[in-house]
């Protein structure tokens, strides 16, 4: 039996690392058009950066290591350019020449492209991508040369690219078209990360598309022009726009590609042609939750399809699981992590659901060094999980990689309420910022709770008495100008007055977190009023409105 | 309605919490018999340490802030001394005398009293326990002038209490009645905490009894007499063996205990009285994997057991979900957790079961800063997920948190290797150590891998070749004496070598940490020998056998 793979990184190195653990007998060829194989993708930005100094560290294998471990025959700079399905064959053009293999399985991991935005100037010298080793290489050089650099593109490896060349003490504008820095994320989990960009003094443009890179004829460099009127000098520009996939030699061999260019696979990585297996950036996978199907480039899942192709390929079951877009990223001194839907991607697949945040220690609060995490969950109504992120300095994975694990097990709120997760005071707390989170969301389901947010605002702010429950001293440091302040531990005492001055509009509650005016909440609601409590608090209120305007001091607003 | 709770630490201010939250008209008196309430039990070894500077950083609430903020009537220094259930009313020891308390419903959360080994001087004013804060004060004063400590014990407690006094610069030694530190991991991973500990300077004694503790006339101090014929020196000597139920006043009121003193729950946390509920390290509570009941004394499930009582008593039905023990301990530079069962527990219970160890590293390799984190799973012969542990100085809390969801979700080999964490290179692996655990299990199931371990050592030495499929350079470093070297890449060009050599025996193969053994496996049993892949490689096989004694140099063996 001959396998030929296509591609030598992750889904295709995978691939052809199985099959030959499971059949020593098989010949397994690997073309890849590039000089590398098995390199570490993900690591490129770190080495831009100076953290992972030798690229050697970057090539985890090479052919003649991939001979002697796995037996692989692995060719790079072997570009396939044509494939026979009849003649189950394959046009390889060779440093020497083109060459004709044939197969008995063929599998496809020809990755993603760069895409380059339609714009002039993008074959300009100074104008770099991030996504091949020499890439990495030649940037580095230049970095150390160079004064000013503009990224395009606020994605996970936009991000990684800025921070990079920041520690190289760059100048680092990053421009993004979307109306916030990693799309993915929800606004106000994403506006922690921008905050954080500028702490690091990284110039951050959202909302904004370069038009054009032009030769600066005063200076030396380039100018990027924006569509805002803008004009940033710069001596380097990485494109990092996004990927598409790869699949002109597939879709070109009659194989199905769905409508973003993506190769349709079967739930065992076999395309429509029966020979034919692929895995990776360039197919279309189905999303665990939004059920929705489309190219989801991460390495984690290419990797697992990559043998999961091979067990098809010899003849064993191992069924895909929809893919849950777990990612992760650093940014400075924060994680952002996220997996399963966001609220984006359920409003526009049509799914409902509702939305919690909290603001917990990353471990217990009285051991020494513990710092927020912020995180989020969705639910489905009935308190299914549907998708969570996180952002802080400290444990975001964790809780992300926890919560990936109940959403691929189906589990709701209760059952988050109740996991028994590892507990000693360096580590987390007695009740987990995940338990907290099923905790928060079980007591929506049953009513226990009721919670409004920033999409209520101009309605409370017009229509309600803002209840500000925190101290005197935080309420001083900043609130709303609307928000009466009556700390939580004097709700009872008050409780009449709290009556008189709502007289028979709603209560809508706030504290700097949510915790303290679901207490209050829970006191207002049981005495009878029309009360709700501001999910996720202040924290999250002033991330969800941008330009929030809060009053200073202790004077109470007139209207109260 | 009047709810009595006894017990105002983690169970019960739980359950008064609850209560007040879902009903703001109850009277709910909360007696505690210690000067504190709500105090941060598994803070009391970092004060010890000094890490933990300020003792009030361990006073979380206090009876005023819980008034004002829940309007409870927390009483300390009340013990309750009976119950009386036909009156339904407690009979409780105030400093003023006794009083008597009706009331609706009762929650019992008493926790559990400290084990005292019955010998001698442990009444010397030189022997302590470290359960209250007002000894954890105690100790880290008397701490600062004393030389020697005696921890004994060498449960999760124990360790980071001698931890703390190793930091406080004291000498410190641990003496355990059990083989090994920390008796509920498997010993080949409690070896790995042993040698931290002894790194740090901590002289740790196993598998030897203390017979007596008695004042040294010579010196200042006391004498620590082991059952070996040993005595140790020292000012201060820790008892933490263990702890049992206090469970005497439901006893005494006729409601169910088991053999272990635990007070019997359903799985409302209602005893066997419909007035009275329970929580906390008192109960008896089913253990998720092996179905046995007893007394499991964690803070997490403690928390939520107090919830759930509340909600029973407020009419929710909140089911409990069993215990799976899910624990964690840092000592010094090392992390070990464990969820779920260990072999120990499953060999005592009956039920069958594999092991597999993977030592892979916490994050991508390439990134620096990478260390090796140590991973056993346990999993029924259908590859169904028993249990959990992991030691490293990074990465473990998170694996085992992970692996306690999967746990919790019932999940087989299969879901582990495709279970989709967040991956970046300072984070994990684009194979995380999980899904690697998941692969390893996946193989044993299906027959593609077959593995040996130290049982079969000896058998292996008589009867097999062993094949060290290792590097020369670190078969030379340390090597079984009757190992063969062949290096694994060099596996396919001597395979006729290896044949002859084996002479119709089975090959039992061996590398670092199991990876290129099975590599080497998979070519071996192709070829039709009877072959076998050690789990864990020699990093799991020197833990596994103590004193294992390895020859230098490059000599191969005489009867290979």
């Amino acid at each position: 039996m001959r396998i030929l793979v296509i591609g030598g990184v992750a889904g295709g190195m995978s691939a052809a690392a199985r099959a030959r653990r499971l059949d020593e007998h098989a010949e397994i060829i690997v073309f890849e058009k590039g000089k590398y194989v098995s390199f570490a993708n993900c690591g490129l930005p770190y080495h831009v950066g100076g953290e992972i100094e030798q690229d050697s560290y970057l090539l985890l294998h090479t052919p003649d290591s991939l001979k002697a471990e796995l037996d692989l025959d692995v060719r790079t700079e072997h570009e396939v350019i044509s494939i026979d399905r009849d003649a189950q064959s394959v046009l390889v053009a060779t440093p020497e020449g083109t060459e004709t293999f044939e197969y008995d399985a063929l599998v496809l991991s020809p990755g993603a492209d760069a895409i380059v935005p339609p714009i002039e100037g993008m074959d300009l010298p100074e104008v770099t991508h991030l996504r091949t080793v020499d890439q990495a290489r030649s940037l580095a050089v230049r970095a150390a040369d160079a004064r000013r650099a503009v990224v395009m593109g606020a994605g996970f490896i936009g991000l990684e690219t800025a921070e990079a060349l920041r520690h190289r003490g760059l100048e680092v504008t990053v421009v993004e078209l979307a109306p916030q820095v990693l799309p993915p994320l929800a606004p106000e989990m994403s506006s922690l990360v921008e905050k954080e960009l500028r702490a690091h003094g990284v110039d951050v443009r959202t909302g904004v598309a370069a038009v054009g890179v032009v030769k600066d004829p005063a200076h030396e460099g380039v100018t990027v022009n924006l569509d805002d009127g803008g004009a940033i000098g710069a001596d380097i520009v990485v494109v990092s726009v996004g990927v598409r996939p790869s699949s002109a030699l597939a879709s070109e061999a009659g194989l199905e590609v769905d409508g973003r260019g993506a190769i349709v696979v079967d739930d065992q990585q076999r395309t429509t042609d029966p020979h034919i297996w692929a895995a990776g950036d360039a197919i279309a996978v189905r999303h665990g939750v939004t059920g929705q199907v489309g190219p989801v480039p991460l390495a984690g899942p290419a990797n697992r399809q990559g043998r999961r192709a091979a067990d098809s390929i010899m003849g064993r079951i191992d069924k895909a699981q929809p893919v849950l877009g777990t990612a992760i990223v650093r940014v400075f001194g924060e994680t952002a992590a996220m997996t399963g839907a966001s609220p984006r991607m359920l409003d526009m697949a049509g799914i409902d659901y509702f939305v919690v945040h909290t603001h917990p220690a990353n471990h217990a609060g009285y051991y020494p060094g513990s710092q927020v995490l912020h995180l989020m969950g969705v639910f489905s109504p009935e308190g299914k999980l549907l998708g969570a992120q996180a952002v802080g300095p400290d444990g975001a994975d964790k809780r992300i990689d926890v919560l990936a694990t109940a959403l691929r097990a189906g589990m709701d709120a209760d059952d988050i309420a109740e996991l028994e997760l590892a507990y000693a005071p360096p580590f987390g707390s007695a009740k987990d910022p995940v338990n907290m989170l099923g905790f928060l969301a079980q007591n929506v389901v049953n009513g226990t709770t009721r919670t409004w947010s920033a999409k209520d605002l101009e309605w409370a702010r017009d229509s309600a008495l803002i209840l500000d429950v925190r101290s005197e001293r935080e309420y001083a440091m900043g609130h709303l100008p609307e928000a009466l302040n009556l700390p939580h531990t004097h709700i009872r005492e008050y409780i009449e007055g709290v009556k008189q001055i709502a007289a028979g509009r709603p209560v809508r509650v706030l504290c700097a977190s949510g915790v303290r005016s679901y207490y209050a909440h829970r006191v207002l609601a049981q005495h009878g009023l029309d009360s709700a409590t501001l999910d996720g608090g202040m924290f999250t209120l002033v991330e969800s409105v941008p330009g929030l305007e809060l009053v200073h001091g202790t004077a109470q607003p007139a209207n109260a």
